[in-house]
């Protein structure tokens, strides 16, 4: 424990009280104060409940639309939020021409190529098979591009990193529909589609795919959001963003990978040595200080949570260090739980801080092993420019005129 | 295991094959098959997404008004759910004088009676505070409440039990505040107060309140909604709704309970006995099977997953039984997890539906030892008419025609 982090417990004794958060409360607003509140009788009931008006500042960010209005990103406004679920209005999106409108009464999932019985799947006759529910992290495989650049770009946490989200899934096993299809024995591959204008395709070893794909239909409890595929995803939990086919409509069984628009023209990693890293597709260990992070102002010396969220591709979280001096010394942060694989993990460690110019960063290690990099060390493997899962440790620098900026060390 | 269940391994060889729920794909389909949404362009990014157009009939169930628009209640529409998160636009309502509209800069939460010093907060000075984030269902004491009558009321799983939601709440914990304002040696009880036209009013005993109780601030990651109380909400994670005081402002210290309204009028157990179980707080254990469940129509015989979720107010859920032949013999169903305390848990069967007429049922145990009443057994205990923590067990009676009716046995 390094000397300006101190427990929780001595905190609330001794820091928080200082901090003067709490006023002492005015003897009327103690014995009968009455609220405009308690005058009026409140809004009645309502079948699908909203957001306060207060809140509408909370959404995601859009982002400039690319060749079409229906390409390019919006962003969870990760700073805004709390815990590890994302509610599904503020999830990512991702999309290459717009979110298609589909019927789910005329939507089918077929499976086909290189297996004995192609098959053809209603959304009704899916439903009637066993179902698994799993909260997992979804992540672009180019989120934190911009912390490629020579120049940190100075955004939010959720500008940054904000091409990231968490949802309970709720989806069919893959692995019983291709044994009941049959694979032949030289299919070695498999490619999904989605059924939108994009025609977005995506070749996943087969072997994985058995043992872990999902058919989602539902998330966070209700029926799957159409920005995140309705009314049917395939999801591999934990791998890049791109190849969790979103309105997917058919499954080719193949010998060799389709090497498709989608996974040739983008999402190939150039390393610095000049070759080329592709199909990497499981994500790496990483995670982000949401509070305090770029764009905040601090409000002076004092108590402050440090909280973030944590991920990786491999597995659970196993560590989650903080570092409030550049990285000179490491704290272990609270991680209370629930720590499940493949999910956003919610970090906490209460902070003192001294009014003084400070950088904040969080260093994630996974149950395999893996270590989040520096900045620098991540960006001298890869070629300039090269973008896709940027896991460089996040440093966020604080300055004694309060502001919070998004530095490389 | 029972002669009518099997593994979900046996069921995936043979039972689903054999029920008929894929089709063989035309070739078409497989091949070059083109979708409509695949050829137009499809809809830009938004701020704040909403579920598809095709699910407009999943929303809460809204009960008919009480004495005035904002008295009742609005159900979640369980059965149409999956997973243990309830969407937050469909956790369930339960209002004395409807939402009230409350900006969060004019609220204030005060904490006073016997304190060495009465304290004051504004909603941004509760933001300071260290966080804490846990998933915890919210269940009304009137839920079930309409299988305490005579004859069994047919209505779906959410009509009957639908008082019930889970979310991932994000808090500060209200012990360190309680110190921070200094509690009396007299103080014994918490009573919490609404900033609503009901001004509803509870008291807690405070050594539970100290230990247990979490102000919440945000629900399912983003600010809590105005039906569940924004800006700020008392929660006593797995006790009775109605003491979760919705847009808290207040919470005095006392020496004795408040015997208010909201904990004389309503909320008492009225026993077989002619005694009162009065300040019976803490939620009993409890389940329900989800699917197949009241008012859906079975589709002959042939494989089902029976699912449905269980909790209890004293912690995690260590053992869910189901019945398909009427209570005569008992299946351990899975929880795969996360199993949470004062969480929804979900459990999973496989069940090979032979046509003819069965009765389905669940029965939670949780780690307290605690085990689910028959409906019998609960209705025995208390006097007539007396609706509050109805735990019995819920069955449903399956008919050869394809019915799902509630029954009492």
């Amino acid at each position: 424990m390094t000397k300006n982090t101190t427990s929780r417990r001595q905190l609330l004794k001794a820091g928080l009280a200082g901090a003067g958060v709490a006023a002492a409360a005015p003897a009327a607003r103690a014995q009968d104060f009455v609220t405009p509140s308690m005058l009026t009788p409140g809004k009645p009931f309502s079948g699908y409940g909203m957001p306060a008006s207060y809140e509408a500042g909370v959404k995601r960010l859009v982002g400039t639309p690319g060749i079409s209005p229906g390409t390019g990103s919006s962003r969870t406004p990760l700073e805004m939020l709390e815990g590890i679920i994302t509610p599904s209005g503020l999830h990512y999106e991702r999309h290459h021409n717009g979110v298609p409108d589909i019927d789910p009464a005329n939507h089918r999932l077929v499976v086909h190529g290189l297996v004995n019985k192609p098959l053809e799947f209603t959304m009704d006759a899916l439903m009637r098979y066993p179902r698994v529910s799993r909260i997992h992290f979804m992540e672009c495989g180019g989120n934190s591009g911009g912390n490629s650049g020579p120049n940190p770009p100075q955004l939010t946490a959720g500008g940054i990193h904000g091409l990231l989200s968490c949802s309970e899934w709720t989806a069919v096993e893959l692995g019983p529909l291709l044994d009941e299809a049959g694979i032949k024995p030289e299919g070695k591959w498999l490619i999904a589609e989605s059924a939108d204008a994009a025609n977005i395709s995506r070749s996943i070893p087969l072997a994985a795919a058995k043992e872990q794909a999902l058919l989602v239909l539902f998330q966070n409890g209700e029926r799957l959001r159409p920005e995140q595929g309705y009314p049917l995803r395939f999801i591999m939990p934990g791998w890049e963003g791109n190849l969790n086919i979103k309105w997917v409509h058919r499954l080719k069984v193949t010998n060799l990978p389709g090497m498709t628009k989608d996974e040739t023209s983008k999402y190939s990693m150039l390393q610095a040595d000049g070759k080329a890293r592709q199909f990497n597709l499981v994500l790496p260990v990483k995670s982000v200080i949401t509070r305090p992070s770029g764009q905040m102002t601090m409000q002076g010396a004092g108590f402050y949570e440090i909280s973030g969220v944590a991920w990786s591709g491999h597995g659970r979280i196993t560590k989650l260090e903080v570092s409030t001096d550049g990285g000179a010394t490491w704290t272990n942060a609270d991680m209370p739980g629930p720590v499940l694989p493949k999910a956003l993990t919610r970090f906490r460690l209460p902070w003192q801080w001294n009014g003084q110019a400070a950088t904040i960063m969080s260093r994630a290690t996974d149950e395999m092993g893996n270590i989040q990099p520096t900045h620098a060390e991540w960006v001298k493997a890869f070629a300039p420019g090269q973008a896709y899962q940027n896991n460089g440790i996040q440093c966020w620098a604080i300055g004694a005129d309060n502001s919070v900026k998004n530095t490389y060390a």
